[in-house]
C-alpha cells in the first residue's frame, strides 16, 4: 500500500466533475432501451397451452382475458413512467453519479414489472398477486420520484430557466405516485378486483388531479 | 386542499406547450426500440420439441413450415408499420402529449403482435387463429392511422413545406390499412388459408394501389 | 374510382425522392436494435433442466459445452455482420426505399439466427442441424451482400469521395460470404463437426483472405 | 488469382484508417442495446410454477427470495459495467477495429450473464452455481479491463486532454475487477453464501477502495 497524498479525498469529487459535464445522452439511451424492452416483454406472458386443439382455440383465446387486461394495464403503467421520465429529462441538463444510480434504481424496478404482471394475469382475484403488483408499482413510483427530487433539489441538475412553480408542481406529482399506490395495497389485500379497477381509473384521473391539487402559481415559468 | 387560483385550467396547456417544443427524439428512440424487439421476439415462437431425436430432426424442421411462414408474415407486417412510421415522422416536426399517447397506443399493438403470430404458426388453418390475427393487425393499422391523422390534422404537427396533395394521399393510405384488414376478418373466419395468402399479397399490392386510387394532384409538393 | 391525372406514375418517384433525402438515422437505430437483441437472445437457449439437483449441477453445467460453443459461434457470426454493416453504412450517405427493404431483409435473417443456433446447440453432430445452420448463415450473407451491392451499384447511395478500388474490394468480400457458407453446406451434411470447425476458422481467415485475393489498387482512395 | 501489387499489405492499414475516423456512435448504440436487454432479460428467470394455486401464491412468492436477490445482484453487476463503460467512452474519442472487437468481447460476456444469474437463483447454496457466477463475472471484468487498457495504451484512442494520473487510476481500477472476482472463486467453491455476501459488499467498497489504493497524483488532470 503506497503512501497516500494529502488530497486523496478529492479524487472522487474530480471524478464527479468529469461525470457531471453533459453526459445525459447515454443515460437516455439505456433508459429508452430498458423501457422499450420491458414494454415488449410483457407479451411473453400470454400464451396458449401447447395441448390446445383447433376446436378449443376460440374459447381458450377468450378465457385469456385477464392476461390481456394485465398486459394493457402494465403497458399503461410503464408508458406513464416513460412519459414522466421524458418530461423530467427535458428539464435536467446535467448528469452526476447520484443521478446515474438513482436512474438505474428506477430501471431496476421497471425491468421487474413484467414479473408481477405475469402473476396478476395468471392469478386474477388472488390478494397475493394484487398486493405484489401494488407494492412493485409503489416502489417504482418511489424510485421515479427519487431521481426527480434529487435532480431538482440537492443535485441542482435542472436548467436555469425552469419556473419554480412548475418544478414544485412536478415534485408534488412525483410524490403522489408512491402515495397513491401505497394506499391501494390494503385494497389489493381485501378486494383485488377493486384495486385493479382503481389502477385503471388512475390514468384519466392523474391529469385532472395534477391540475386540481398542485397548481399554485400557474403563470408561465421563465 | 388549497385555494385554487383562477387560471388553474391553463396549467395543462402550459405543460402541453412545454412538451410541444421539439421532443421528437425520444419518441423515435422508444418506438425504434419496440419495433426492433417485436421483430426479434418473433423467433422465440419457433422451437424444436425437446424430445426430438437427431434422426427425426430433419423431418421436424421441415414440419415447422407454418411457423416459418408466420414468422416471415409478421416480420413483413411489423416492418411495413415501421416504414410507414419512419415516413410519417419525417414530416412530423413537433410532438405534443396527444401524439405521445397515440404513438404509445400503436406501440401497444405492435408489441402485442408476437402473440397472434405464435397462435397462427401453431394453429394454422384454424379460423380462430386467423381471426385473431386479422383483428390484431386491423387494430394496429387503425392506431397507425390515428396518430398520423391527428398529427396532420387537428394536432397541426407537420412541417410547413409538406405538400397538401401528398398529405391527403398519405391520410388515405393510412385509412386503407384498417379497412383492408377489417375486410379480411370474414375471410379469415371461413377460409383461413385464403386469408393468409391475401395478407402476403397485400405487400406488393399496397404500393400499386397507393398510386392508383389516391393520386389526385401528383405534382411535386412544396 | 376517380379520374387519374396524367402524371400519376410519377407519384412513387416523388415518394422515393422524399425518402432519399438523408434518412439514414432511423435505419441504423432499428438495425442496431435488432443486432443487439439477436446477440442477447442467444443466451435464452442455454438453461439447466428444472430437475437438476445441486449435486449434479457441476456435471450438468459442463455437459452444456456444445451450447456454449453454439452461443459463441453465433455471437461471432452476428457480430461480424454488424461490423460489416457498420463499415458499409459509413460509406452509404443516402437512403432510398429499396435500401430500406433490402436492409430489412438482412434484419429478417439476423433475427432468425437464434433458432438455428438453438438447434445446433441441442443437436450437435446432427447433419440436419448443421445444414440448417449453414443455409441460414448463407442466406444472411447473401442479404448482407445484396444491400451493399445495391447501394454501391444501381442505387448510387455512396458518398462521392469513396475510392473505386476500395468499393470493388468490399463488393468482392461481400460476395465471398454466401459463397463460403454455401460451400460448407455439403460439408455440414456429411461431417457436421468439420463444418463447425471451419466456421470458427473462418473468422481469423476472413481478414487475411480479404487482403490476398481482392487487393488490386491498394493506394489510398480519394 | 490475380497478380498482387507490391503494397498489398497496406490495405488492412487503410481499412483501419477508414475505421479509425470518428465512428464511436454505433459502438455505443449497440453496447447500450446489449446492456439494456441483458438488464431486462434477467426477470425472465423469475416465474411462479404453473401449478401454483391462489392459496399457495403468497408462500410461493416469498420462497422466490433467492431469485429476487440474484436478480438484484446481477442488475447491480451489469449496471456497474455500464457505468464504467460510459465513463471510459467519455475519454475514448476514436474507434479502431481492435476496439470494436474487444468491445464485442465485453458484450459477449454481458449477454452471457443472465445464464449464471438464473443458475444462481435456482441453485442457491450450490458451490457449482457460485463458482460459475464468479468465473463469469471475472471474465466479464477482464474483458472490461481489456478494451480500456487497449484504448488508453497501445490503441492511443483517448482524447489529448485527459490527465495521465486519472488514466493510471482508471487502469488500476479496471484491473482490480478481475482480480477481485478471481479471488472469490475459491470462496464460492467452499462457502457459496459468503461469496454472495462479498459480491454485494463489493459495490459500496469499490468506490472507497478506488480512492484509497490508486490515488497517486490527485491533482486535476489537464
Amino acid at each position: 500500500m503506497r503512501k497516500l497524498p494529502d488530497r486523496v479525498w478529492r479524487l472522487p469529487r474530480q471524478e464527479d466533475d468529469e461525470a457531471a459535464e453533459e453526459g445525459i445522452g447515454r443515460i437516455l439511451a439505456l433508459s429508452d432501451g430498458v423501457f422499450a424492452i420491458a414494454l415488449t416483454l410483457l407479451i411473453l406472458d400470454i400464451a396458449v397451452p401447447a395441448t390446445t386443439s383447433n376446436n378449443d382455440l376460440a374459447k381458450v383465446l377468450l378465457d385469456l382475458w385477464p392476461r390481456y387486461l394485465a398486459f394493457a394495464l402494465s403497458f399503461l403503467v410503464i408508458s406513464r413512467f416513460w412519459v414522466i421520465h421524458r418530461q423530467a429529462f427535458r428539464l435536467i441538463v446535467r448528469g452526476d453519479p447520484a443521478l446515474v444510480w438513482l436512474n438505474l434504481l428506477l430501471l431496476l424496478f421497471i425491468s421487474f414489472l413484467p414479473f408481477p404482471t405475469a402473476v396478476l394475469g395468471e392469478h386474477t382475484g388472488s390478494p397475493a398477486a394484487a398486493v405484489l403488483y401494488a407494492v412493485a408499482v409503489c416502489l417504482t413510483s418511489a424510485a421515479s420520484a427519487a431521481y426527480f427530487w434529487y435532480a431538482s433539489g440537492r443535485g441542482n441538475l435542472l436548467g436555469p430557466d425552469v419556473g419554480r412553480a412548475y418544478i414544485r408542481a412536478l415534485r408534488a406529482r412525483a410524490l403522489s405516485g408512491p402515495v397513491f399506490f401505497a394506499l391501494t395495497v390494503p385494497i389489493a389485500a381485501f378486494a383485488p378486483y377493486v384495486a385493479a379497477a382503481v389502477w385503471f381509473l388512475a390514468f384519466p384521473l392523474a391529469r385532472v388531479s395534477f391540475v386540481w391539487f398542485f397548481a399554485e402559481e400557474p403563470e408561465q415559468p421563465g
